[in-house]
């Protein structure tokens, strides 16, 4: 049996969103109305918009990095499910300053074919600039797609960083062009690998997206369930990071002397003890490598209902970046002093 | 089997901890080289010091909440263990400047026993000024004090508040007398009850620590897992706040013209849409009690590893507590821009 703190299935996503406003009327509304079109309160005059959107079911992904310092607007569809391209042009409409808007949104078909869609139509219908990043960083998903190649990688917990990046280079009112760049800039920056102990029950089909043996996990499993690259025997916190971090060192081909920022994210389940713990290894590997750890973060960034798991990301920083990734944001899910 | 990240579960609290510091190096660091007491890095000279403790397994409570404008020391035991009188001891002189110490800690026999040592051996060692808050608001677990009378209630999620308030006091240089009215006052105006859908895991111990049936659920069950008012059939989330809300307005009182803050509280494995699912109810009621929502806390604030499940807090506000609610803190776990 499903056991959930929930009515009806159908109401899921709108008793949410309703709880959400109701908690936070100070950073943000709902677009005419309609709930799953969400705009910050807060404007900030001139500034080019970022807008993301995608299914339900990751929070803080992607509602909870609307704010100050970091989004202006989100689409939000149900469960594992893209918005619309209207809800979409709607937010977009909303946030848009004159000065254009940029998309950041995770790589996938449903979320790729509404955004398209709804660039197009902010284009034709309001005369908006719209560019698009799409974030894609799964290593355990596929190779890094080389100049010029499509990115085949699915979008995790990493676009974390591209929001926090785009957005403080937005807040400084730097041009589309120069936001556009520093996300992509960050976007390919960023590499994540994850493992799930369990899965997570979507609540309008009652019953877990799949099974995982009692005494086994899964690397590289993706935030909706789909599969990882190998399954096996649970193994120690250790050996998981031991397996994990390599990769994506080699991925990013972080040298000594380097600079990355961490993020130990939990999937739903797990305890932030767990977390810690698993930042005691990824921390001494990477000091033992010769890479500096720039900061850390631990916690749910982005998640997959009530799923036992975590993935690592690695982001690979620069001077240029730094200064970004350290800028104040004040949002309802992500708070950040500046330096 | 436990399905948990970890390597050798007597390994788990201090490899916790290790990657605790590790990610957090400018808010906190280890009193004496020894882990489990923690102090914050920064240091407001003259202020009074506030400390807490408590067993592990409830992150962010309690060593989440030391930093800036809450908590200046911790000490943390096993899991669900309280930490040692020499271990607090240690904390209290690490974090003393001369202006007094004010414990704040939950109702749990373990950390009474431990705590009221430390205090003693402060004075006679250190002649140190030690004052205690113990914080028990789980309105499921015995009536509310009279006046005079002893606290039976066991300490969970509300304690977040006690520390808020002392810490904005402790933060604005009020002296210890008033710091302690303050946290005394916050305390008696805090109201908790819960729901537990699952139990949890010790990783010492290996398996739950109970059971309930996979269409049960259990209203006040406590944050070790001890038994609460009632099981019985899993409700609706709407049905378990309208048995909850009513107990709490009933308890602290509260009549239409009060201003309240909340807090909806995850356990551990409850999604964060859950939790806002909840809100929107605890929102609607509160509204049409005509009791004002001051503030709204949504999140993990104390937790029980992996239980699923929730708790409501309601924090009966006046003109003298607001604005120390208001005030800016800044903790690796609780981050919060003043106003």
């Amino acid at each position: 049996m499903m056991k959930k703190f929930m009515n009806k299935a159908e109401d899921f996503i709108p008793e949410m969103l309703a709880g959400y406003y109701a908690a936070h009327p100070d950073y943000v509304k709902p677009v005419d109305n309609n709930l799953r079109c969400l705009c910050a309160v807060h404007k900030k005059p001139g500034k080019v918009a970022l807008a993301t959107g995608g299914g339900s079911g990751h929070l803080p992904l992607f509602l909870g990095y609307v704010g100050k310092g970091m989004l202006d607007g989100c689409a939000i569809g149900g469960v594992f499910q893209s918005p619309s391209a209207d809800e979409m042009l709607n937010v977009t409409k909303a946030i848009d300053q004159g000065s254009g808007v940029l998309y950041i949104y995770g790589n996938y078909n449903g979320d790729i074919f509404n955004f398209t869609m709804a660039a197009e139509m902010a284009d034709m219908e309001a005369d908006i600039e719209v560019r698009s990043i799409i974030a894609g960083e799964d290593a355990a998903s596929g190779p890094r797609a080389a100049a010029g190649e499509k990115n085949v990688r699915r979008g995790v917990a990493g676009i974390f960083f591209v929001y926090k990046i785009a957005g403080a280079a937005a807040d400084q009112l730097l041009p589309l062009d120069e936001v556009e760049r520093l996300a992509k800039k960050a976007s390919e920056r960023v590499s994540t690998m994850g493992a799930a102990l369990t899965p997570c029950t979507v609540p309008r089909i009652g019953h877990p997206s799949f099974t995982i043996g009692d005494d086994e996990m899964e690397i590289g499993m993706g935030i909706h369930g789909e599969a990882g690259l190998r399954r096996g025997p649970l193994l120690s916190a250790d050996a998981i990071v031991e397996e994990i971090l390599p990769a994506l060192i080699d991925d990013l081909k972080l040298n000594a002397q380097d600079e990355a920022a961490v993020l130990i994210n939990g999937l739903g389940a797990t305890p932030l003890e767990e977390q810690y713990l698993i930042n005691r290894k990824v921390n001494e590997l990477l000091t033992k490598a010769g890479i500096s750890v720039y900061k850390t973060y631990v916690g749910e960034y982005a998640t997959s209902l009530e799923m036992a798991g975590m993935s690592i990301t690695l982001f690979k920083l620069d001077d240029e970046l730094k200064p970004l990734l350290d800028a104040q944001a004040d949002t309802p899910l992500f708070k950040q002093f500046g330096r």
